[in-house]
């Protein structure tokens, strides 16, 4: 076993270069015409394995594994809304989201599952080699064996791993480990494909194709380097490979960065408690479902699922059911040559730190019926004519149903105060450094710095 | 106002390199004549402006603010005591620990002040420009207001400004902001000096001098640079200077370590839960204190404190008072001529992420009458005929009554397993790396950077 030699840099961008047929419409077509999953809604109170807790309302899984749903108090003296109490999923177990990368023919290529979730939109989509909670690999779910899960668990050669968090709005600290892990060969299974970094680029276009857990894992894999810069085909892409350079001038040091994700985690006072889900007051449980009297925001439903043909199972859940489909977007703009993205310190109540970097826009437009105040930068980003990138993916499909954001990246002209409290322009190169570490990027955040790097021009392979 | 030009680091490490008589001994007498703190115990249950919470028998100031002490319980599976119950101090607010620099005669100085804690066994210490909790500077307090505190709350160069963790035995997820700001020119106001780090290096060895909020901060400063090349005069000396050159080789990359960290932080399955002081199981209150029924760890009791001289004031407050004199030790060994650092993953229930790298050894010996086994690498430290530096310092003397720790940095020819899964060896820059994001590195570890740290040759001015 020998480690490679090649800048680990420099593999990632050759990779992302490399496209080329990847057929994945008829794979996975064909995958789908053996394997199933049928999803029916289904009473809270009468879900198999579940109970409502006495007392707290609380709903938790017989064995006390997987999540429980509870309710937060969110105190944000200063906010818009400085008060609120919600439905919330306490998931405390660290899973592993994990991709296996090998060499072939000298290039990198990602070992990819088409997977089935209940929530998703559309049936299979790409997804990590590996998406496992601790239940599943522990035998709580009594299942089979997860394929490929020895290497995460004994990993050959780590080329990433770190925790980072999931949606703050909808999970309380919930924190999954994200790794990818190099083999010199292992076998090909039925319903896993290698593919390029260039390939899986391709088909981030493609609505409610690659999941939720592919792409977190993805963004954590830098892949900045000299490669990249032979890739550049017009200005736009000669600003944003540019981005991907650590030796390319910021606006701001990282050192600045830091100070300002300081300040802000600092003066944000978020006090938040945890507590039953029974007499949440602006909350209804009504035919089986527990939703907001306004009916904007989520609801906690529960499904019955039945899966056939790669391995038959069921069960069922509580699940997060969002109104409307999100916008998601970055505004980016070259300055000095180099493209930088106005990045927005978001807090939400269940993030382990206060406070982490967002999108510029992150928002579900029906919301802000009910909320006082428009997001700030939401009709430029909905009225541009600059749109770089505009693809629906699904949130994760474990937990979230029919979770769908519109993701965008768009070029703009708009300028912040240097001293803006809440919003800073950073490039992709610093990105990349902050997402070495836990809990500076969000989880949107991430999507959109894999669509970003999307939009780099391949086709040398 | 102009920006410096040349590299921060290397101003960094030119100041290290500049010593020079301080006279600090003589300034601090002179300022002792003058300047008083009378501290006597007091019953915990009869502390003016303190209460004890009717029904938990937590204390607590009257306004709410300050701090609390109230109870953790622990889960920790699988450690040698898995489960406890204990009094900690819950301080949720950030404070500010700021150093201002500036340059004089083209060299970096450190703003420093001499400084009363009730809990220092020998008064006046060096410390930080400024140490404010929040409760201090929005005037809670009804002091005076606090000196330069506004180059922190609006800086004009930021050198440094990072949150950082304090004991995680003694705190719940106390937390502080380490600063370093720069500014042209300030006035140097009476109890104020302005050091070199060449000059506060030369103080470290003076036992109960430079005070734990000092050396947290200074520890954050980054100071390798090719400036310090010059300064080798041994082999030790030699391997120190190159452990701290992000161009020396090291035994693991930084990504390695950070995923044994990612990998710790993944499988200690730490509980805590925060509860009332009344009615802990193995916990006394007699005589006005509470006490461990073993006499072991630590003490909480009441102190009544007059100040006089620069300011009259008059407090009290509760303390946290430990048994015995701590061992805090680097074992540290040249591995292919660069200096590494044995580094332990320690748990404290009172981390804000379950783990931290720590020194080799962090021990009160005493305790371990009461407590299973005995620290590993502890019987090589007391005993070593290879000790490079060994002075007692105080930990913070406004929370900790006479709060003392031997530290060491001790020459070793012991070796880990390179998978073992609590310990690794590490450079100097490596832990530089680490420093400039919060929780990564532990108190004591970070103290201990800087004692090593002033082991580099001085003398050039």
């Amino acid at each position: 076993m020998s480690a490679p030699t090649r800048n680990p840099v420099e593999r990632v961008a050759d990779s992302m270069l490399h496209t080329g047929p990847a057929e994945v419409a008829g794979w996975l077509a064909g995958l789908a015409d053996r394997w199933w999953m049928r999803v029916e809604r289904a009473d809270l109170g009468e879900l198999a394995g579940w109970q409502v807790e006495p007392g707290t309302g609380n709903l938790r899984h017989h064995t006390g594994k997987f999540f429980t749903v509870e309710s937060l108090s969110v105190d944000l003296p200063g906010a818009p809304v400085p008060h609120w109490r919600q439905p919330i999923i306490n998931q405390p177990e660290i899973g592993i989201l994990g991709i296996l990368v090998r060499e072939i023919d000298g290039v990198l290529h990602c070992l990819m599952q088409a997977k089935h979730e209940p929530g998703n939109p559309n049936g299979l989509q790409i997804s990590p080699t590996v998406q496992a909670t601790r239940s599943n690999y522990t035998g709580v779910h009594q299942g089979k064996a997860v394929p490929y899960l020895e290497h995460f668990r004994s990993p050959e050669r780590v080329v990433i791993d770190i925790r980072q968090s999931e949606q703050g709005a909808w999970f309380y600290r919930k924190r999954n480990r994200n790794m990818v892990v190099e083999v010199d060969a292992v076998e090909e299974r039925e319903g896993f494909r290698w593919l390029t970094l260039g390939q899986i680029a391709e088909l981030m276009s493609v609505p409610d194709l690659v999941n939720m857990d592919a792409r977190t894992v993805l963004a954590c894999l830098p892949g900045g380097g000299a490669a990249l810069a032979r890739a550049a085909a017009d200005d736009f892409t000669s600003a944003l490979v540019r981005s991907a350079d650590p030796a390319s001038p910021s606006v701001h040091g990282l050192g600045d960065i830091l100070s300002w994700i300081t300040e802000v985690r600092t003066h944000t006072d978020l006090r938040v408690e945890r507590g039953p889900l029974a007499g949440l007051p602006d909350w209804l449980y009504d035919d089986g479902r527990i939703a907001h009297r306004t009916g904007g925001f989520f609801s906690v439903v529960g499904v019955r699922v039945e899966a056939g043909g790669r391995e038959v199972a069921a069960w069922s859940q509580p699940m997060v059911e969002p109104v409307g489909t999100g916008v998601i977007a970055f505004l980016v703009k070259a300055i000095d040559g180099v493209l930088h993205i106005l990045t927005h310190a978001r807090t939400e109540p269940g993030y382990a730190d206060v406070t982490e970097l967002a999108p510029t826009v992150q928002c579900v437009p029906e919301n802000y019926a009910h909320l006082p105040g428009r997001p700030r930068f939401l009709d430029e980003v909905l009225t541009s004519s600059r749109v770089r990138f505009d693809t629906v993916l699904s949130e994760e499909g474990g937990r979230f149903l029919g979770a769908r954001n519109r993701y965008m990246v768009v070029e703009t002209d708009a300028d912040v105060a240097p001293d803006d409290p809440r919003y800073r322009w950073l490039t992709l190169h610093q990105y990349e450094e902050l997402l070495r570490h836990s809990f500076y990027v969000n989880i949107q955040a991430r999507s959109l710095v894999l669509c970003l790097r999307s939009l780099i021009p391949r086709g040398r392979a």
